[in-house]
């Protein structure tokens, strides 16, 4: 056949009476009053083709002895179906090709699962035959989007002026990070590269290098023990400027998502988007990548009930910690006691010692702990949550943190079971005023909340030594439906202020000097201002496509353990291999090599 | 400052009256009568700002404590030259900014060498002060072009239905490649992934998952001796497709290669691009990646001497080897007896045992070994090689390996040394029906040519077994100026044909099924026909530039023992991290651990 191929799912009744030349998978035969009917699929969709003896006995003939997910290429008619035979819920449905001649072009035995959305099977299954859970509609559909998104951002960025440029994947191991995944070298005996956890310090070298805008789909890496939202290697859309303030990047970042969201979603984001301080994202949500596609917001009572009857509540504002509380509103009658109970064990998980709660009855608090407060305190609890009839509020009294833990959770599972949370939303909010630093108080020392390149805020620089704990970041993080996409900040380009915060990181001058030898050395070079962000491109193709799962958006990812059921990687390597790299494997419980 | 930042390089003379404010570079200060004048360089160009203390002089003032590479903003008004400053080499040459405002952002230590094109400067200082090398002008535009180049791939891709996917980075070490890069597992002892050499396989399971058309700009990882032409880490613009032909895929390639040229450097490539067997190209320039952009092609003159008086001839053709010539066309003069010597010299290194010669002077042959041929083999030889007075003919009588190295290598170096390349010219062009085998007499068997996938030509099948070596395989290369660009395939899509290839190269079934478990697997489930083509970008920019070293093609590149003179890569790494690893340095002459 020399005939040009076209695709099966683009036919329509236009192309009636029409020959064609179709090549793909058999989704589906069957047989049915002498007649053959196969569902072919290709890339672009799917068609029906009839075999008839009246039309060619022998290519009937054929069509007999193809299976599901045969390969095959037919030649035919395109003919417009009975009225009675319409398939309204195929684009195709309302022809079908009348089938001239057939070949197989490959064989397939029997998978072991069917290829249609629906089939329940074990993400193991999936994993090793993935090249078949692949052709799912799904899939598809998931791994065009993300194509779609790329292309979408790249061309934006292209627009606005940002190189592409690649970085290096065999790079040098640095400290303050996640694990390395480390590369033996063959020629340097007993170095190592390490694979990038992210092209951080090569993006600012750009930048110092004067290319002012640069971007990259960047691989990386993180040796960790894995969560469902986590892979060994991950993508993320890495974006470095010079000279652009945190607004600008911010408002560059909108304007990106803005066109993604608008081509591949069709959705109109209204700009600039909604901003919370990290401390309001923390007192209002309990949590720092907030979703805000319901309410049940943290209601701060301390003031409220510090001086009430209630010791529990009393005690937990005196020792310095808060009460907080929710309302769920409307919903007292849909929790009995033992609904409450399940809560209380519930955010016990998150260091909740307890889960007070009242319900509103006809004007009255009602509830165990209603008797500890007199009518003023009622009042004022009813005033501060806007309480109303059939609104079951709960609070939780405790340390801070541990209130914005539990209560961030507990909000999130009440709108979870009770239906709350609308699917259809795409709630995008920065988070920004980020501190600087955190403290470990097992390590006793400093770490970066970010990484120890981020800027402080200019008016907090000088209680880097005197204050550290209350030094904001110039740093702002994007969150959408409750999922940090991911974040930025600007960089410290300047060596003294970059020698000052190793030093409250622990670092000495000359530990600062040798371990980052390459960044201090640009930054006396004549580094410009500069800052960026970086968002989680799986991630973001999850949220998407309406996945909940990040395996599924990356084409061939490992599993928990990170290995990869496909291909069975990680494998055994010859003795040979392991000589050229001067490695042997340590022997367990004995001592040394 | 609050005012919008402009570009330097863009102002002309319509801003002319305009405020504007810059952010940039000192390229160069000169203080000239009382005033300072600065070349401020950025991403766009450079324009003239001009201090002085007529218009303000506290911006004089700090103007004169900045150097080269400083960073620095300044507020001024553009303003026209006078005539007799105007710089016509300059985009900016007929304004200059009149500052009024100035702040230092950044200073900078006096570097190492000038940023400025044209300084000779030692490669490995660039490498290690690369974010300086980088912002040389030749440098900048080089990144500018290769975003360009990928940007325009990308978009003439997607045009076409290709999706960008992503394939892994951590997979499996497999057999019949180079050496490949490894990193150990933490999680599986004694297991280690690999880096991928290409995404070879991972793009034929996206073919068998019926994508069907797949690009990415992958990066591969080669663990071997480095040359000039070769870095550790590399990019290939990496593409598969289901149910095209070998023709199909060629056209599309030349679409694509006609896109980059016509938008990247103004070329219009006239397609369909001239092909060449590779036994054609062997025969006719002695190489399977010809350089095309001038003559001097290699002739077979062994019919026309094999019966001549001439013994070191006649013995080449009888031991099956053949003798053919290059005309040096009108150099003859040019090439004194020393001259020629020293090609000898130089054909040496390709194995050739000697170099003989003729010039043609006033209708005669002449020279040394004229003697040995009679009038009519006289006529022969000059008619078969179309020599005229003035023409020098040189001939390599071997082996016919021998005659095609040796003879391919001194056509280039002649040309190069009598300024014969047309250097504007891009000469492209498809090495096609290459041998599908090779065989290795060290080791006693064959060896896939391309990779071990790659599809026999259909009437070659039945001699996979009884003559490999006269195998055709479906394969092309894309030649671009004497190099080779990249190359593709049809691939073996049937199990079967891939087992007799396997057992051709000395694998048993058994053998072959556990090493491939996964491919051997696919195919069995509806593997569709499919190839590609794999092209290396870093070496396409490299061209396209006017490049001849790939290491400025690549933002960060290594050195030719695999390191990094700016990061140090690779380093060492902890005890912990070796440990983690069940890892341990081999201890040298001992045995093992």
């Amino acid at each position: 056949m020399t005939q040009k191929r076209q695709l099966a799912g683009d036919l329509r009744i236009s192309d009636t009476g029409n020959q064609v030349v179709l090549k793909g998978w058999v989704q589906k035969r069957r047989d049915l009053g002498g007649l053959i009917f196969i569902d072919l699929r290709d890339r672009s969709g799917v068609v029906q083709a009839v075999f008839s003896p009246a039309k060619n006995e022998s290519a009937l003939k054929i069509a007999e002895s193809v299976r599901s997910e045969y390969v095959i290429e037919v030649r035919g008619d395109v003919v417009k179906r009975d009225e009675s035979t319409i398939n309204d819920k195929m684009a195709t449905g309302d022809i079908e090709v009348l089938v001239e001649e057939v070949y197989v072009l490959n064989e397939a035995k029997n998978p072991p699962f069917t290829v249609l959305d629906g089939e329940d099977v074990s993400e193991d299954v999936r994993l090793k035959y993935r090249y078949l859970d692949l052709r799912r509609e799904s899939m598809q559909q998931t791994f065009k989007l993300r194509h779609q998104a790329s292309q979408v951002m790249r061309s934006f960025l292209n627009d606005e002026g940002y190189l592409e440029m690649e970085t290096p994947m065999l790079t040098k191991s640095t400290p303050e990070g996640a694990r390395d995944y480390l590369v033996p070298s063959r020629v340097h005996q007993g170095h190592f590269y390490a694979l990038p956890q992210s092209p951080q310090l090569f993006k600012q070298l750009i930048m110092v290098a004067g290319f002012e805008r640069y971007f990259q789909f960047a691989r990386c890496f993180r040796d960790e023990d894995l969560r469902a939202d986590r892979q060994p290697e991950f993508t993320q859309i890495d974006i470095e400027t010079s000279f652009m303030s945190e607004e600008e990047i911010m408002a560059m970042t909108e304007r990106m998502m803005q066109r993604v969201m608008k081509e591949v979603k069709g959705v109109e984001l209204t700009l600039p988007l909604p901003r919370l301080t990290y401390d309001d994202a923390m007192s209002r949500y309990g949590s720092d990548k907030p979703d805000t596609r319901f309410g049940l917001e943290l209601v701060d009572l301390s003031d409220v009930v510090e001086n009430a009857g209630f010791k529990v509540f009393k005690d937990a504002v005196t020792n310095g910690g808060k009460v907080s509380a929710i309302n769920v509103q409307g919903f007292a009658d849909a929790f009995s006691r033992k609904d409450i109970d399940k809560l209380t064990e519930f955010v016990k998980i998150y260091g909740a010692k307890g889960l007070a709660w009242l319900k509103v009855t006809e004007g009255e608090l009602t509830g165990p702990i209603a008797k500890f407060f007199d009518a003023d305190e009622q009042a004022a609890i009813k005033t501060t949550l806007e309480a109303k009839d059939n609104d079951l509020l709960l609070f939780i009294a405790d340390k801070t943190a541990v209130v914005y833990d539990s209560l961030g959770a507990l909000r999130q599972k009440i709108a979870k079971d009770l239906d709350l949370v609308d699917e259809t939303a795409f709630n995008f909010l920065w988070v920004t005023d980020w501190p600087l630093l955190e403290y470990d108080k097992d390590l006793g020392r400093y770490f970066a909340a970010h990484h120890p390149f981020t800027l402080p805020q200019k008016q907090d620089i000088d209680k880097l030594h005197t204050a550290p704990e209350e030094v904001k970041a110039s740093a702002y993080d994007l969150v959408l439906n409750g999922f940090e996409l991911g974040g930025g900040s600007l960089r410290i380009y300047k060596k003294d202020l970059q020698e000052k915060m190793f030093e409250v990181l622990g670092f000495t001058k000359e530990e600062a000097n040798e371990q980052f030898a390459f960044l201090m050395q640009a930054l006396e070079y004549g580094a410009p201002p500069h800052g960026g962000i970086a968002l989680g491109f799986d991630r973001l193709v999850m949220l998407l496509a309406g996945k909940t799962n990040l395996r599924d958006t990356i084409l061939f990812p490992k599993t928990a353990s990170a290995s990869d059921p496909l291909t069975n990687a990680p494998g055994t390597v010859s003795e040979q291999q392991l000589d050229e790299l001067h490695l042997a494997f340590k022997v367990k419980n004995t001592e040394g090599s």
